[in-house]
């Protein structure tokens, strides 16, 4: 961390702040430095002492306000619901000159919010790391969550060169790469790649669970009937929409509530395809539906080049030759 | 295979085929029994010449009448929208008291398109893995896909039990659990947990293709405009839904026009679902949002008991604590 800081704190010890501890402690692990104080604010008892148990940090804190004293780094990496919240706790208590950030999916709204709160004398920055997995809490965190993925950094005119820079400098010291941009297009481009699929999934998951009851009642011509049919046979194709579904409840339901204009917009979009695909089926215009499934290959093929695509592993029956 | 088949006839050589050549012959190698001669069928001349470079079979043919003409267990691994035109050709040629069956995705279409074909001394039982990948062709195969997989099998009332029996056993040598159900059943199950989810990863990649170009216009604060956003911050959720939006456009061309009157229902559903969680976002309804999101998280804890999670691998940053 070319010695930036010398007391972190996070605030809220769930996916993104564990990994953030994970990956910082195997950062010092790795290079001869002093390593600066780690102090976790969680105002959820069972997260912080789950937190301590995982010696995440060095020192662990309820209170923001208590928990934020001695820091020269801040991060906010509770839901983008909770920042005003926390940010009125902390106004008052934060080090001149201290470096806020947060890890945030929605950048906009909550510019704004900080902004009005937050004294004049520290610098803000938004942040956010384009990684997760569909899990929560402070053991579902791990170091190389961030290695090769992209930390989107959102600063505007009046960003400090300098705090931009520390602050680009520690998530490449996590393993991050970093793009700058600005906060109206980040929303725009987190609304296609990640708020607008997240919605989906979430929306066909439920139908899903709303059909269960109704498949009973089907003729089933000897089998026994069974309203888990649904899981059992999800593995061709809805199973990978459950795990994005699985995701923390809290903080997509705060996302969809600050990024409410881009995903509606998008969503209009969605709908009109949707609209052109059921045409398309209700007609039986094959050539229609040949041409869209055949195009959408190259996303996934420049997604592929790109090195972001991950691969999905049927962990049961592990694909061997 | 219990000595169930001398002569096994496999009509299209993809992900499926293959899958089914490698599994019986893994078989093969654990079991001291004469392996029957395997027949492939393809009219793709570079994956027919793929499938011997790869040493899958014995026989090649790209003519199925030739191809079928000792078999005694015939499986059409065709898109389902070939099989009415490769039954024509093959009416003529097939064993008596041979054994068909397929591997489609659907089934009540197909059903009584072989039906009307085919002659009424072979038996038909349709049949349905419920496994696969987003790769096609032969190379794509491997041996244990289908291991802890379901196969549906939607036998009817005139289907001989002996002939059910050699299918079920052949399936279960293969790795696979067996389920037997009806044919329209089966054709609803696979919209909900196949069907529909296909559609509506394609509508979204579809949609994200469409932005690019806009998001070029976005005001960006200093970042050099790229259209290629989408593809960079894909790990946010997206890149899942190109993965299965990658899948063979031709097998899923079919499948829509084939299992239409299941999948426009659902799709209804679907529409009726996303306008409650699209107006929940208009109106903020906060309480709606975070029910809806902890209700999906159920399913996903029922598909992991049920061991049909599967696991999605960042390959580049493996996820190690």
């Amino acid at each position: 961390m070319n010695q930036a800081f010398s007391h972190i704190a996070i605030i809220g010890c769930g996916l993104i702040g564990s990994s953030i501890l994970h990956a910082i402690n195997r950062y010092y692990q790795q290079n001869q430095q002093a390593k600066p104080r780690l102090h976790i604010i969680d105002n959820n008892p069972a997260h912080l002492a789950q937190a301590q148990e995982l010696k995440l940090g060095d020192d662990y804190y309820a209170d923001a306000a208590q928990g934020v004293q001695l820091a020269d780094f801040i991060i906010l990496a509770s839901p983008v619901g909770a920042y005003a919240s926390i940010a009125t706790q902390i106004a008052d208590h934060i080090q001149p000159s201290a470096l806020i950030s947060d890890v945030g999916s929605t950048k906009q709204t909550i510019i704004a919010q900080l902004r009005a709160i937050l004294p004049a004398h520290c610098s803000f920055i938004a942040a956010h790391p384009i990684a997760g997995t569909e899990n929560s809490g402070p053991s579902a965190g791990f170091a190389n969550l961030f290695d090769g993925r992209y930390v989107i950094i959102t600063p505007d005119n009046d960003t400090p060169d300098l705090q931009l820079q520390k602050l680009t400098e520690f998530w490449q010291n996590l393993g991050a790469m970093i793009e700058i941009m600005s906060a109206p297009r980040h929303d725009k481009v987190l609304a296609i790649t990640s708020h607008l699929p997240h919605l989906i999934a979430y929306t066909i998951v439920g139908t899903a669970r709303n059909l269960e009851n109704e498949l009973d009642s089907i003729e089933n011509n000897g089998s026994t009937p069974d309203s888990r049919d649904v899981i059992r046979f999800s593995a061709g194709g809805f199973r990978d929409f459950t795990r994005i579904a699985a995701s923390d409840p809290i903080m997509w339901r705060d996302v969809f509530l600050h990024n409410r204009d881009a995903v509606l917009e998008l969503l209009a979009n969605f709908r009109n395809d949707l609209d052109f695909l059921t045409k398309a089926i209700e007609t039986s215009d094959s050539d229609a539906l040949e041409k869209w499934f055949t195009d959408t290959r190259i996303i996934r093929r420049q997604i592929i080049e790109e090195k972001q695509a991950g691969q999905f592993i049927a962990t049961e029956n592990k694909q061997k030759k």
